[in-house]
């Protein structure tokens, strides 16, 4: 195999683009200096298109979950009740960062591959009126299901006052988010993702709403105060020091996305997910999800009749493909396949030419071609008419 | 289309590795400091590997064409008669490069797209006894045309003593190259072929026999005067500055060659090289040179039922991925691939899948997933047996 090959398709880290990996590479400054706050000041207005906010949206140094503990910390009081919507392994995980500060904790769980039901969060809202805040996964990046959280906060809005938290870390960039248009208090995510970036930056934007809760709330905390966050992004800095060179890459991630379009970014995410649900279709492979509620930005595949494991250890060797293995009970009986970020059509065909080889490889007996065709032809059909 | 992805599949420069982008990013040193002489120590004998000879290979920082000047005005004497085996564009180079020295240049034309015949080249010699010097191209970059040279130097060597200087530039490092077995006596290569690196460095071997004539030519020459270099590089330095970052770099892919093993980079460019032309001869779409003639490092592609520049123009917009023209007469009529380098079997599912997808965008009615299939197939019988 070709030494130095690693192509990266497990739902993030994502690839990082060379422009962004050279911007990264930028001699470091001083994070008190006039030079970071520029690059504050540029950034700011960016972010807040990306997640469809007039509010500035806070950049946390910490992973993903730091910005998930961020939302539960900063909307919850002490003792209040929350619900969880679980539809997998990221909402058990705001779940724990619930019952890790004692919080009265409701869970509404889904099937893992199947999308939250707005019309049971409102009967179980209806039944619990004091729940303060409901928090909900937009994707949830162990099953590939994106939760339809316009919908969500809309059923919801129409039978609580209750705040809504949405973890958008595999999505938000990928996929169209209009937080103040959709009624979301909250809305999370991280670098790695759809934001082409090494982990270490978690993204947080909350709505006036969420902010006079954030402004009264006796919940202790430091770190993740968010308080401390804007108050210092307002004036173009940070509370603590930041990680700079993940900036200097977010900086040029946001270029990259604003030439070639917002719009342009979420259909291309969409067209990765049919072409690579298209292949596997062809060849009667089962997915875990419906294309209803099926991601733009993560694809689970529920193999019937081969080993997902000894599948994806062929990739590796065969190709240098990362593809990810299944999260709790379904650990071993699904892959994942992360296309979202630095990811194309391209790396889509090249993806399922690889995947029939290895297929076959394994002992699978398929059609050679069938899968790549099918996916050729979502491409072909939803670029007709353009040039 | 997703910004910043630029896909490289010109016959050179080809694609940098990333470890050796890394490798290339050091800090500069002093060419003339211990570290230097170091990496020369390093070096040296990794080349000669890749080369097949015992003889030390002399680094130029120069481009290819400073490499075939050096074996030009080492080799020949002034007025000598020396004989071009022209089967392409770099053919023609070498004729130019003789003639700018007032040599008597005499020209074995060769249809372009066809390898050199060493019948004639025989015959030719037997007619032209006061031939000192043959030059023939390797892989005819132009064309795709892999030319004999082993078969070429020993029917040389059978009616003449004239030195065979070689220009291996587009497949030394991707094909199997035994200077001192075949009886090469100089071979040239650059940097920016096989070898995955940009271009700023030529590698140039000679044979004793060559080693005497050049100790006793007279030819005027500086810079490229293979003696200075010689006993330079014996004590691991250079005559003049050499291109640091390139050699970085050296260092670096000789080490990814030999962890994949000569043998296997040998045998993953003949993999290419069989999947690109199944793929297109499963569409009926003509190749230039028949697979006998064909380099494991290009393939031209002579359309009949499609504008080439149209083609190539679209898989550039719609897919970042960059094609090369035709040279001189075949500009317009033909299209070029190059895999050499860091390109392995996934990147050819992926050129071959974006290359069915674009043939129907600019209307040539096929069956898709037909040529990917015939790409396939053919990886999998090369694969039979192995894990």
């Amino acid at each position: 195999m070709l030494a130095d090959q690693q192509i990266l398709r497990i739902p993030g880290p994502t690839p990082i683009p060379p422009s962004v990996q050279r911007a990264m590479a930028q001699p470091m400054i001083g994070h008190r200096g006039q030079s970071t706050s520029d690059l504050f000041a540029r950034i700011r207005p960016k972010l807040k298109r990306v997640f469809g906010t007039e509010q500035d949206v806070i950049l946390l140094t910490g992973s993903g979950t730091a910005g998930l503990e961020t939302a539960v910390v900063n909307t919850v009081a002490p003792g209040e009740e929350v619900l969880v919507i679980v539809t997998g392994a990221f909402g058990e995980r705001f779940m724990k960062i619930c019952k890790a500060y004692h919080l009265t904790t409701h869970v509404l769980q889904v099937e893992w591959g199947k999308a939250a039901n707005p019309e049971l969060v409102k009967t179980f809202l209806k039944e619990h009126p004091d729940v303060k805040v409901v928090l909900s996964t937009f994707c949830e990046t162990s099953t590939g299901v994106l939760n339809p959280v316009k919908q969500l906060a809309a059923a919801i809005r129409e039978v609580s006052d209750a705040l809504i938290v949405v973890d958008g870390v595999s999505c938000v960039g990928g996929v169209e988010t209009r937080m103040d248009e959709w009624g979301i208090d909250v809305m999370v995510t991280g670098s790695q993702k759809a934001f082409m970036l090494p982990a270490g930056l978690a993204f947080v934007a909350a709505s006036e709403r969420a902010w006079r809760k954030i402004e009264s709330n006796s919940q202790p905390r430091f770190y993740l105060d968010l308080k401390s966050h804007r108050d210092n992004l307002a004036k173009d800095t940070t509370p603590f020091t930041p990680a700079l060179s993940i900036l200097f890459g977010l900086e040029q991630a946001l270029e990259l996305m604003e030439e070639e379009g917002l719009e342009e970014v979420y259909l291309r995410h969409t067209l990765m997910m049919k072409m690579v649900r298209a292949a596997f279709t062809a060849h009667g492979i089962p997915l875990l999800t419906t294309e209803k509620d099926a991601s733009p930005t993560v694809t689970a595949v529920a193999p019937a009749d081969f080993d997902a494991e000894v599948f994806r250890k062929k990739m590796k060797s065969e190709f240098g493909i990362s593809l990810a293995g299944g999260q709790g009970h379904l650990a071993g009986k699904i892959f994942r396949i992360g296309h979202m970020g630095y990811c194309s059509a391209a790396d889509i065909l090249q993806l399922v030419s690889a995947i029939e080889i290895d297929l076959m490889r394994i002992g699978k007996s398929i059609e050679l071609g069938k899968g790549i065709g099918a996916a050729q032809q979502i491409y072909l059909n939803e670029r007709v008419g353009q040039l």
